[in-house]
């Protein structure tokens, strides 16, 4: 093997070149299934390679099936950044490898996540009295917040949410064996309150920017509604919460300070990598007494918190340090001038597809994804993203609003240009006539 | 901002410098809970700070509150190692930011871990026909085990597993909701199979390594069971089952392979840092009707499986790649040496125990890891503990086996020598005099 150092430049070269290189590569990969597990040994070396080889074979084997989620040119799902910041946090992270379990295992690790999970909630205009921690994704955390809230009501078995839930509610309602009922939505893909029920209920998620649509659930009256009932309510926010840093956006979140939970993604349109999902409640008691686990083997001199006792994982790598390193690197006005661009690009685009005969924008815009469509049918909607999909230049996704199939760009990648967003706009409707 | 390669050899430095160091630190962080966050601001920057800062702060605050996992001399729970090509992967993970979803958002990605996966099912000489995907932690991958368990016998809601098992099968059947039932242990700390009984059991957790004393279940009795039952058999071999590596310790994991579903962590003795948990079923297809949700915004044209769909969280993380790297880097052969040499140098302190005056072995070693204790009570060894770790040189923790406190010696870190085995012995000695 040869030093440390030495492949660490190799390794660190390999990425500030993949970094300058992003706009090369066919977004999405252009692979047919089994074509990578084909190129790759059908067993593990016997002797040990270099690393340098672990480079070679990512270049010449693994580049070409993956989808370039780093592209400025990725504007499908919601977009993410892996920062520069945020990438060498985990060089830092994975050098340090610091498991927190128990407070001991590293005072670092759990006092900075408390720190600067409290920084970001500040950032979003949230009140004192809300707890942080972090977790691998959103899915966790509404799994999380869904069995506290069971605990609390433990003869109520049905969650309440907007028909435009995010699929990780059905998939913790099927762990936890809740009933998870459904509440259609208004023209604007608004869960419309006027028809919550709430009897044998033990949760409410409201959702502030769905997937399909970046709708926005009517939170104050969700909230009204839950208090009176003493129901528990989970904020999604995960993909629009880092908006709220932008003082014009923040009057989208109206009444999520009134949630139990809420969960918001800086992996996603804050500049942190894969993976940094923020869980912030006001009931952090709540939280210990359905997860508090603490056996004998981890019993502890010390009297202190543990996250491992508010989480369903034992142990938990160091992400504080990537948010802290994003947090710091770019301060409130980078951040806010980043959403506000992307937002204003979002917009821009939604100008080109009104004004375009032939085209249509399919659900009001919030944040930074416009939802439109072509004139034509669904199969044809669909052949043309697989087509614009196909030519590697952008990617983009799509959704089923109101019955009908639309396509979907989302700008969040912080190298994201006009340009960029100016290209899909040409190959759209290049792919289209 | 300086330029990601200045501010990424300044990172690459500062980890480097930190593995030479390794021995210089206090293995546990001597600090009280609060001094960290004392010495944090109170909120974030306004503007954007240099990364040079973060590296600053990053020795100057967060430093004296590691607990140093990478220090050879790390003998606590069960020792770790982020290794060098790990380490690096990791950089290259954050690099590429890949979030596996749908086979298309990476196949590289999706392929890689069923590759790499595979590699790992071949070196622990289990057969085929095992499927393996990767978890952030043994306990997700017990709670998906068990979840799977449920769906296939959902009238029958208890667990069964030996009075030792991991902390993890109490939160997971807590969330579950399913009882869990705790067989009583030998004189060697195993399950009583002459004691199992499986009437309303949906699945029996066998563990190879138990958390306390690295106890063996006797899986085939078990095994032989759950197969007369109609009842899954999960092993959890989170820390020994990379011991399967060696010729001589494969033994210990007979019956395993009979198993529905086995959970190893490679990221405890394999040398890969946090997180990265290996689970592996021969039922691949009830894992995926457990937990396959494909909403519209999901649905592709592609026909493949997602890792998606057998696993919570919705993304994942490109870990594949850091198990990769490691298993390039060191090579069937590296890996053997590795771990035959921790439990060469766990027999040695084994050795001197036994011979010491006052000093007793209190568990059979099968693995790496010894249970010893100091003649004198629970509480005089209990100060014994935290005198030494109080001293910074060495770092152990204890479990309390057959109602007795014993003090626990794991060998599993990469960079641990004799010297720093022997140095262990010689703080518990002076510290017990």
């Amino acid at each position: 093997m040869n030093s440390f150092r030495e492949d660490g430049a190799a390794a660190l070269d390999w990425v500030a070149s993949y970094l300058e290189r992003l706009r090369d590569f066919p977004v999405l990969a252009q692979v047919d299934p089994g074509d990578i597990r084909a190129a790759l040994p059908p067993s593990p070396p016997e002797l040990g390679e270099p690393f340098e080889d672990v480079l070679h074979d990512l270049d010449e084997v693994l580049l070409p099936g993956l989808t370039h989620w780093q592209s400025p040119r990725f504007f499908a799902y919601f977009a993410t950044t892996g920062s520069e910041p945020g990438v060498l946090a985990e060089l830092l992270i994975a050098g340090l490898n610091q498991v927190g379990i128990l407070w001991r295992t590293s005072p670092a690790l759990q006092e900075l996540e408390e720190v600067t999970l409290d920084w970001l909630r500040q950032l979003l205009g949230l009140p004192d009295g809300f707890h942080g921690h972090i977790e691998d994704t959103a899915s966790t955390g509404i799994l999380s917040a869904l069995a506290v809230a069971r605990t609390l009501r433990p003869q109520a078995r049905v969650v309440v949410c907007s028909e435009h839930v995010h699929s990780a509610a059905d998939k913790a309602a099927k762990l936890l064996e809740l009933e998870l009922r459904k509440v259609p939505v208004d023209e604007m893909f608004q869960l419309r309150p006027e028809l919550l029920e709430l009897d044998d209920v033990c949760a409410v998620i409201a959702t502030i920017g769905t997937t399909g649509a970046a709708a926005i659930d009517p939170v104050p009256a969700i909230a009204d509604a839950c208090e009176a009932a003493g129901v528990w309510l989970h904020v999604d926010a995960a993909y629009a919460g880092p908006a709220a840093i932008c003082p014009e956006l923040r009057p989208h979140f109206a009444g999520w300070e009134r949630a139990d939970s809420i969960g918001v993604n800086p992996h996603k349109w804050l500049g942190v990598p894969m993976d940094c999902s923020a869980l912030w409640t006001r009931r952090p008691d709540d939280f210990r007494r359905t997860f508090s686990l603490v056996p004998e083997f981890l019993q502890s001199p010390d009297d202190a918190l543990n996250l491992s006792e508010v989480s369903i994982p034992l142990g938990r790598r160091f992400r504080a340090l990537k948010l802290w390193a994003v947090l710091r690197c770019f301060g409130r006005t980078g951040l806010e001038e980043r959403i506000r661009e992307h937002v204003r690009l979002a917009a821009l685009f939604e100008e080109w597809v009104r004004a375009e005969p032939g085209w249509e924008v399919v659900a009001p815009r919030h944040f930074s994804l416009v939802c439109f469509r072509r004139e034509g049918s669904d199969e044809e909607n669909e052949r043309l993203l697989e087509r614009v999909n196909a030519s590697g230049e952008v990617f983009l996704s799509h959704a089923r609003l109101d019955g009908r199939y639309a396509l979907r760009l989302a700008v969040g990648n912080f190298r994201t240009t006009e340009d960029d967003v100016r290209l899909a706009w040409d190959v759209l409707r290049r792919e289209a006539s």
